[in-house]
């Protein structure tokens, strides 16, 4: 097989795995937990965890390898910087709603905010999420942007970028062990430690987020997997900088 | 200020954080978990989070960075094979040590084993890493090991050692959310969403564990921080070769 395929073998793995993680975080929120609404109550609160998942680990770890994929190597760089960007603006965005959703759900129940350590590394999380993406627009896609702040900025991009996926990671499994020992608390004769459907499910999708963020750290970390630099890039960004030099 | 001084300004900083962290876990057992004993008590479990800590992520993040140390690259490459080796096995030694506690505890007080989030990452993490303890060390220890074995191993094993670092502060994280909720339950007056002091010193706890685990990720990305390949190593890979043919 040559390095293509063994990418495109990672990728649907990748892909298949973010999501079943979209299904079981849903199923897990509708079945067991009341499904969902918008207005303060409980069921406002199984939005957080559909949206933490699906925007700040799956949308975020598939935006994170969009240059990775070998079809867009002939295409624009420019292109898919803008689709980077989008995926992982939408991703922010479904993540700051998730928040807006646990937040809102402390009010109506008169819950205190920022508590629990898993608390604590959320929203660090999405703090250092949002400054990565402003930092990624002025580096990268404001035209202006000089070349040596794009090239001192892009080791640092991409170790940030790291940084947030090993963050959401943690944040996302915390959140779970946290919200299943809250709510598995007998009161329905369902212990935690007597391992219910619910629980074996739930820790399932903890395994399932687990091996979804491994994987995408795989196809980070392979250098033969990265997208070549052309002379048309360097061009493109000579004239970025030559074109500010005149404004 | 030269590359090497960088370094040594993370590796200080990473140093400093490592040995909080083993104070703060080992400060929390004995100031507000009642300290520690070998007999099945609880006092056992307290071993537990101290074990994991000092050996999954501190000894292990230590472990997996001596190659970048400046000062080891005009030295044998085999000898701090054998230190990376070594504090590795004390790592691997410690965490197991520290899993034996948290399983005498709980057959003391009849809790089943491995039912959380937490237990299954963990015991996972613990395989992970003895597994790449004996692959690492059948590849790059034992003497006969073909070169083409290494040269597949290596970007495997620098994979693997990231993969179980991940691990380690995923587990590390969700069974400090996993204690406090278990712990502050509202027995002694303390609720965790009242955040009592220990509440705050243990969610520092996990700031510091991922603090630590980033800036390891940091000095583990910086390719100009790697350890330059020498003739003199290559050669030796040759003679191991020749010496292996030879048998």
């Amino acid at each position: 097989m040559g390095p293509s395929v063994y990418f495109y073998v990672t990728y649907v793995l990748c892909l298949c795995l973010g999501l079943l993680c979209v299904l079981f975080v849903s199923f897990w929120s509708s079945q067991w937990r009341g499904g969902f609404a918008w207005d303060g109550s409980a069921l406002q609160f199984n939005w957080h965890p559909v949206l933490m998942v699906s925007g700040l680990v799956v949308l975020y770890g598939n935006a994170a390898v969009v240059y990775r994929i070998p079809f867009t190597w002939k295409q624009r760089k420019h292109t898919w910087k803008l689709v980077h960007a989008g995926f992982m603006l939408l991703a922010l965005f479904l993540s700051v709603l998730g928040l807006c959703a646990v937040f809102d759900f402390h009010r109506g129940f008169h819950i205190p905010d920022l508590y629990s350590l898993h608390s604590w590394l959320g929203i660090c999380t999405v703090v250092m999420f949002a400054f990565q993406w402003g930092l990624g627009l002025a580096g990268f896609l404001f035209p202006c942007s000089p070349s040596w702040f794009r090239s001192t900025l892009k080791p640092v991009h991409i170790w940030i970028g790291k940084a947030v996926l090993i963050l959401s990671l943690t944040s996302c499994i915390s959140g779970i062990t946290e919200k299943l020992l809250l709510t598995l608390n007998g009161a329905t004769g369902e212990l935690y430690n007597s391992l219910p459907l619910e629980a074996k499910f739930v820790n399932s999708l903890g395994v399932l987020i687990m091996v979804f963020g491994l994987v995408v750290s795989v196809i980070l970390s392979k250098n033969k997997w990265e997208r070549p630099q052309t002379d048309n890039e360097n061009t493109h960004v000579s004239h970025n900088e030559s074109s500010c030099d005149c404004q």
